[in-house]
C-alpha cells in the first residue's frame, strides 16, 4: 500500500470538512495555540516514515503522559498497582467524583485523571526524583534528549486545577493517596506539560507495537503480557467517556489529550500519532479523530 | 503450534484451581444444569477444530444471542441503528436503570440488556416473524437445522425477568421502544433461551473473523467497516462492567452468556468458545474466563 | 383576623401576577381542563368556611390520595408499614428509579410514586375490595357519599404509565411488591382518579389538623402519634423535589396532585385547599404555591 | 405540666436502654470526649429552665454553628443568598459531592458541608475579621463573652478534612468560591470548634423561637418571614439524611453536630437542647434523638 499517498488523500478530504471544535480553554496557556495546526506521522516496524503537516513541532502532549506515566509504574510496580487503581472504563465524563465516592477512592483506571493522579502518587512513593527521572524516561523512549516540560503550562494547571485537587482530597480521604497533595499534583501537571511533535510520539510509542521492547536499546521494559494489558487498557479507556466510539470507528488502542494530540498503535504494525487543536465536546481532537478513522478504514488496518 | 496440547494444558491446569462460583439461579430453569460441565473449542480459519470436553453438548446461550440480534439487525438498518443506541461501554453493573434515566431511554450499547431489547423493538418493527426469522439467521450462521429455543427457559424467564420489565417500560416511557412490551419481550427472551454447542458457537462467529463474510455460502452480511464495529462493540461491551478486565486479561472481542458459554475471535485467525456454568460475581463464566487467558497468555494470539 | 378579606386580597394579586406553568398534559384526560380554574377554601377548627372562586367544583385529586392511602394502611399495620417504606426525603426528581436501585427497592417514602405503590400493594394485601373499600374510606373522611373515580382518568393512566410500570417491576425483583403488578397499579391509578373539590378536600384533611380525630364520628383514628408522623411526612415529603421550598416559602405540611389541587394544614388551626391546573416545573399548582405562600406571609400562621 | 419532672422521667428510661453508638473518632481532638456524658436543658419563653446532667458543661458545637452562620449571612445578604446556595433536602448521606456536580456547584442547603462552606465563602467577602465577628455574633445570642473557640480542634480538621477540601475545590472549579480556599476553610473549622453547654444553646436558639427578636436586646435580628425560614429549613435539612426521621418521630426544627449536640426549638413555646456524645450511624446524637423523641411525645409538644 503507498501510505505517503493515502495520508495526502485524507489530508486533502479533511480540508473539506468543516473544522469543527475549540481549542481547550480552561488551562490559559494551551489557549493561546493556533487552532489550524495539523500534523500526522506515522511509524511502521519496518523504519518507514509517513509525514503530513507540521510534523516536527512540539504541542504539549497532556494526558497522553499518562501512557508513560503508567509504563514506568508498571516496570517498577508490576501487578500491585491493580489494588490500587481498575482497569474498566468509567463509562461517564462527568463521574469521576460519583465513581470515586461510591467505589471508596479507587478510580476506574489509570487514564482517567483520578487513575494518573493514583499513579504519579505511586511513582512519588519510589523514584528519587520523580520530575527528573520521568522526564529521561520519556527522552529515552522517543530517542530525543531535548524533550522537555513547559513550566508554564505547568504552573498555570496548579493554579487553576480544582476539579483535579477536588478529586485528589476526596482519594486522600478515602486513604488511597500517599503523599503530600500539593507534591503529587506538581508532578502530574509536570508530566502533563512535556511537549513532543507527532513524529517523536509516534516513536515512543513502538514500544507498545513491540509488545513491551524498546527496540533502539533492544532492551524489553515491558513482558509480553504487561504490554498486552497496558495496549487493552488504551483500548477501553483511552478516550474518556468516547472510548467506545473510538474502538467502534478507528478501531486501535490510542490515548488522546487536550493539547489535540492523538497516538494509536497496530500491534507488530505501526505508531501513528495526529495533532490538531480543536476539541470535539468529549475534548478529543475533531480532526485526529476522523484522520485516524479514515485511516484505518481506507487501509482496513485496524486490530478488529 | 500445537493448539490441541495447548488446550489440553489448560484444561489439566483448570481441574486443579478451585472450581469458585455459582451456576445462575435466578432462571429456575437453568439453575437445574450440572455446574461441573466443561467444553472448549477453537476454530481456525485454515478450518482446523481443537476440542475439549462436552463439545456437542447444547446449552443456553443467553445473552450471546445478542450479537446475531444485532448482526441481523445491522444488516437490514446500517448505521440507522445508532440514532436508537450507543456505542459505549455502560460502566456500572447496577446502573442500566440509572443511565437509561440520566440518559433519556437511549441505551448505551446494544448488548446490556435494555440495548438488546431496543434492538429487539427494532427487529420486530422489520421481521414478519421475528422468531422464527431470527432462529433460521442463527440456524444458517452455525451451519445447523437442528438449533432451536428452549421454550421453557424462555417461559420461566418471561414469568420473573421483573428488572427487564423495568427497563423496557422506562424506554417506552421515553418513546423509545415501538412495539408492545410484552411482544418485545416473548421474542428476546425466545432468543436467549436458544441452545448450542460450543463447537456450532465457534462455526457462527467465524462470520466477525473473516470480517463479515459467511464463508461457507461465500456471501457477505456485514461489510468489513461494519464487521470491524460489532468486533469493536463485543471488546468494549462484551462483558458488562468486566468488559475491561476481559480486555485486560484475555485481549480478545468476545460475548458472554449467564448460561456459561464465551465466545471470543481474532480477525483473520480463530474463533473460540468455552462453556462452564458456573458464574463468576459479575455474571460471567469463572473458569471460561481462566481458560481464555490462558489461551491468549499461552500462545501470545491476543489482538494487542 | 378576617380571613375572607385576606383571601380575597390574595385572589386579587394572583391576578395581577402572570400565570405561567402547563397543565398535565400527559394524562390525556387531564390535559383537556380549563386551566384558568381557580378556588380556594380554608377551613378551621371552629367550624368557619372561606371560600373563593369554584370551590364546588370537582377536580382530580391525583397524588393527594396518597396521604389517604397513607392513613387507611397505617391504621391497619402501625409501624410495620417502614420496614418496606422509609421516611425521608427523596431529593431528587429523576431519581426514583436510581435510589429503588441504589436501596435495594426500599422507596423513600410513601408520597413518592414508588412508595404509594408499595403502600398500594400493602392495602391489596389486607383489603377484600381495595378500589370500594378506599373509596368509601375518602367518603368517609369528607362526609360526601357522592365523591367518586373517573374511571375514564384511570383508564388513560393504566395505558401511559410507563414510568410507574418500570418502578413497581423494579420493587418486585427486589421483592418488595407481593400482588400482580396489574393489580396493584389498576387499585393505585382509580385511586389517584378520585375527583374531589377544594371544599371536600380541606373537610376531609381536618383529621390532620385534630392530630388524627374524625371530629364528625368524634372517632380516632390515628393516634397522637402517628398524626403528628403523617404530618411531618407531609413536610418533608409532600411536594416531590420541592418539599424545601414549600416548607420555605409556606412552612405548613401539605400535599399536592397534578391535577392542580394543594391541600395544607396547620394543626389546632385549620386546613386550606386550593386549585389551580397549571403546573410549574416541578410539577405543583403555580398559583396555588403563591396563593398559600401569601397566605402565610399575611397572616404569619405557618408552624414555623 | 411539671416539665421537670417529664426530663427527669426521659434522663430516668434513657439509663436503661443500651447506650449504642461511638463518640466521632474522625476529628482526634473529639476521640478523647468521655462518652457518657449527658445534659438536657430546656428553656421556655416564659424565661423557666429546666435542666439535667451536665449542663454547664461545654462541648464542640460543630454543625450546630451553621445556624450562625447562615443566619449572619441572612441578616446581612437577604434573599440573595439563594442564587449560591439551595434550600432542598439533599436526600443521600454519600451524595454531596455527586450532587455538587450534577448541580453545577450549588449545594442542596447552607446545613450540609458545601452549604456551610459557600455561607462562609460569602461571610469571607463581607466581614473584616470573620472569625472574630461571628465569635462576637455567637456570644451576643447566647449572652456569654467567655465562649470560644477551641483551637486545636480547628487545627486538627484543617489538617484532615479530606473530604471538605474536595468539596471546596469542586464548587470553585464551578465558581461558587470566591476566596482562597485555605481562607475559608479556616474561617469554618474555627466556627465548628466553638464550644458551648446546653445552656447556652437553648438560650442562643432562643432567636429563633421569638420569631427573629433577640429577647435581651429586644432587637429584631431576622424578620419574621426570614425566622420562619430558617425554621423550615431547620426541618427539612437539620440532620443531614436524617432529617425525615427526626421530623418523623420528633416533629421540631432542629440542628445536629458530630460533637453530640442537638438543638430543637418549638416557635413561641420552648428551645431545647441536649448534649450525648455516642453518635449513630448517621452522625446523629444516639440518645438525644431518643431524648427528643421522647419529649414530644410525652408532652405532645411537637409543631405537627
Amino acid at each position: 500500500m503507498d501510505y505517503q499517498k493515502i495520508i495526502e488523500k485524507i489530508a486533502l478530504k479533511l480540508e473539506s470538512i468543516p473544522h469543527e471544535g475549540e481549542v481547550a480553554s480552561y488551562i490559559p496557556e494551551l489557549a493561546k495555540i493556533n487552532p489550524n495546526k495539523f500534523a500526522l506521522n506515522a511509524h511502521t516496524v519496518e523504519g518507514q516514515d509517513y509525514n503530513f503537516g507540521n510534523v516536527d513541532e512540539r504541542f504539549s502532549i497532556q494526558s497522553i503522559s499518562k501512557v508513560f506515566m503508567l509504563t514506568q509504574a508498571y516496570m517498577i510496580h508490576g501487578s500491585e498497582l491493580w489494588k490500587r487503581v481498575g482497569v474498566e472504563p468509567s463509562g461517564n465524563p462527568f463521574n469521576s467524583l460519583v465513581q470515586l465516592e461510591y467505589e471508596n477512592g479507587i478510580p476506574r483506571n489509570p487514564f482517567i485523571n483520578a487513575g494518573a493522579l493514583v499513579i504519579a502518587d505511586i511513582l512519588c512513593d519510589t523514584l528519587e526524583n520523580p520530575k527528573e527521572e520521568m522526564l529521561n524516561f520519556v527522552r529515552r523512549l522517543s530517542g530525543d534528549n531535548t524533550i522537555d516540560f513547559n513550566r508554564k503550562v505547568a504552573q498555570s494547571e496548579i493554579e487553576t486545577g480544582f476539579r483535579n485537587s477536588a478529586q485528589i482530597n476526596l482519594m486522600k480521604s478515602f486513604g488511597n493517596i500517599n503523599n503530600d497533595i500539593d507534591c503529587v499534583l506538581d508532578f502530574y501537571y509536570h508530566l502533563c506539560s512535556i511537549e513532543m511533535s507527532v513524529k517523536e510520539l509516534s516513536k515512543a510509542f513502538m514500544l507498545y507495537v513491540n509488545h513491551g521492547v524498546l527496540l533502539p536499546e533492544n532492551t524489553r521494559l515491558l513482558t509480553y503480557s504487561q504490554s498486552k494489558r497496558v495496549n487493552a487498557l488504551m483500548q477501553t479507556c483511552g478516550f474518556y467517556d468516547e472510548a467506545g466510539q473510538f474502538s467502534f470507528k478507528v478501531g486501535l488502542p490510542g490515548k488522546s489529550g487536550v493539547g489535540g494530540g492523538i497516538v494509536a498503535i497496530h500491534p507488530e504494525k505501526y505508531a501513528v500519532a495526529v495533532w490538531s487543536p480543536r476539541l470535539n465536546k468529549k475534548g478529543n481532537s475533531f480532526l485526529g479523530m476522523k484522520a485516524l478513522e479514515m485511516l484505518t478504514t481506507e487501509t482496513n488496518l485496524s486490530i478488529f
